[in-house]
């Protein structure tokens, strides 16, 4: 199955490692570094819808760049070799068709819909009536979203299986840890011969291997790419993803920064894992919302000192973050967990 | 690591399986076979710390057996090989040091002191004063008592870290998913060179294999024997176990089991993993406790009905749950996650 998956995207090596598509911080210079370097890079949803289209525009002369240069293997597909990510219950569908129909990625990824698989197949049908190349990437996160996949008439060509670990939005009720989640998932979608990644809470080659093991095709990482030199981060954010450890305790599934940054409308069913700083202490002490969001606001003010331990800022980040020790280049990062999760499978099979 | 490991017990085969000291459940006969198969069996603590004794004369016998039948391998060593392990904040130290001395195990798992490091250190020490070869496993599920490790003067010789998928009591506020929480635990205590084992949501041969790619030494399951023919259970709630699936939605982190069946005590760090029946349902949509303790106790008298979806009596049990489809002999279970987990890691170092 991963051989057929990778087979897609030409210029991809095994074991395949996916850049997430992070919402802005996931521009157009990661996702093509991370192709570069023979992955699959995403660039994740903008504010507006419209966003996406720059965004493509940037990365599509990204490519024309590196196309002339060394990385020939980017031609060898007539898609483009970054794909893009919808967050289905806020972007514009129509905006976004038009987006995928002029620019072509070659994968499209869908998370978050306001109402479940309805709202996927109709994503679905209409990015194959623009695009008919362009592969269908779900996001999922729980074995039910698995189930309805399962009834659907519009099957994804990829599923990526998100367990809690996961930084940013994820299920909040029916979430659970990678390491049951996925082959649970496996099992329940094995009849529709899906490829499926994992994702949350992968940042090294252990990890890398590890979820190879569990049956994926290959893995995503998001956290891990926050602290890259391209991705579309503040320094203090990037500072303290690189600074935090003990994910367990440092880490946190809440709304409060949402609300603090004005974000309202996400379906129930998720909530953002945050790296815990001072807004998060202060309202779990019980201080009321109004004073933190004030507080909030003028440490939104004071850039980069925004971020940190005395920071107020949101700080969305996965479990992963005490693996996580430097800011290195996309490229670097995605040779060295690949050869990483390659040496320890070697090593294994010959111990 | 792995090698030096297993060299401590001579019968046990690569990857190296354990069976958890699962409270009553894990008794002689479900030790003694998991050792018979090359694994390393746990008895679990008993309802007082004089019925460990009482096990370990049984487990003495049954090895007394399987050595003059086919099962050589277990006399090269000195020790009983089988481990026992104590639930320290409610175990008596002198009555267990009473038996160790006694019987020899190879291995002692100490687990959920009331006072942290200290109490594992006094336990530590008193182990070794009285059967010196006896192997020290501490378990552990947090970042932060594997950096007390690093502190103390008595160090474990194996290191169990359970993530929160894990069935049982285990961590709650400062838990996560085996997937980030082994990693990170991992290079903290890499200076101290002690052997680490994964649990926790680990029930076939993708979390084996999983796990040794995570830089486990071996790998412990405890869920999963609670499916075999040997473990000390009552049928109902063992067909409840492999009735159950979607771990994610099905278990839950909860007091409330305890607590009906007149338990009290457990340090606050800790709350085990059950699944979800009526009481907790009940529970959760707000029936005072001292009806859902009524219904409870007449569930009690029902036999195995009283477990089930319809069911109303603690059926601790972890994450897993949805990758356990029948009952197996403890032996066939062994060989059959440690030849699949080779499988897995050989078919993956082919590719």
């Amino acid at each position: 199955m991963a051989t057929k998956l990778l087979s897609r995207y030409p210029w991809a090596t095994s074991p395949f490692v996916i850049g997430a598509p992070m919402r802005v911080m996931s521009g157009p210079a990661l996702a093509v570094a991370v192709s570069r370097a023979g992955g699959l890079g995403f660039i994740g949803p903008g504010l507006k819808t419209t966003d996406t289209g720059v965004d493509l525009e940037e990365a599509s002369s990204l490519i024309d760049k590196a196309r002339a240069s060394s990385f020939k293997t980017l031609s060898s597909s007539s898609l483009l070799p970054v794909g893009v990510g919808f967050q289905l219950w806020s972007d514009d569908l129509s905006t976004a068709m038009g987006t995928i129909e002029k620019y072509k990625p070659c994968a499209v990824w869908l998370f978050a819909p306001k109402e479940g698989q309805k709202d996927l197949d109709e994503w679905s049908r209409r990015i194959r009536a623009v695009s008919p190349e362009t592969q269908i990437w779900i996001q999922i996160g729980s074995l039910g979203e698995a189930k309805s996949i399962l009834q659907s008439s519009e099957k994804p060509d990829v599923v990526v299986v998100q367990g809690t670990e996961s930084g940013g939005h994820g299920r909040m009720a029916d979430g659970m840890g990678i390491m049951t989640l996925f082959p649970e998932v496996a099992d329940t979608l094995a009849s529709s011969h899906i490829p499926l990644l994992a994702a949350g809470g992968i940042a090294d080659g252990r990890g890398v291997a590890a979820a190879l093991c569990l049956g994926a095709s290959g893995v995503v990482m998001g956290t891990r790419f926050l602290a890259s030199s391209e991705a579309r981060i503040s320094r203090g954010y990037q500072n303290e993803v690189v600074r935090a450890s003990d994910g367990a305790t440092n880490t946190t599934r809440t709304l409060l920064y949402n609300h603090l940054r004005g974000t309202y409308g996400w379906p129930p069913e998720y909530s953002p894992r945050t790296i815990i700083n001072k807004s998060f202490i202060e309202h779990r002490a019980g201080t009321p919302f109004e004073e933190l969001k004030k507080r909030h606001d003028e440490a939104a003010k004071s850039g980069d000192s925004g971020w940190g331990p005395d920071g107020r800022l949101a700080t969305y980040a996965g479990a992963s973050i005490g693996l996580i020790h430097n800011v290195s280049d996309a490229e670097r990062i995605v040779r060295d967990v690949r050869n990483d999760a390659s040496r320890r499978i070697q090593g294994l099979a010959a111990a």
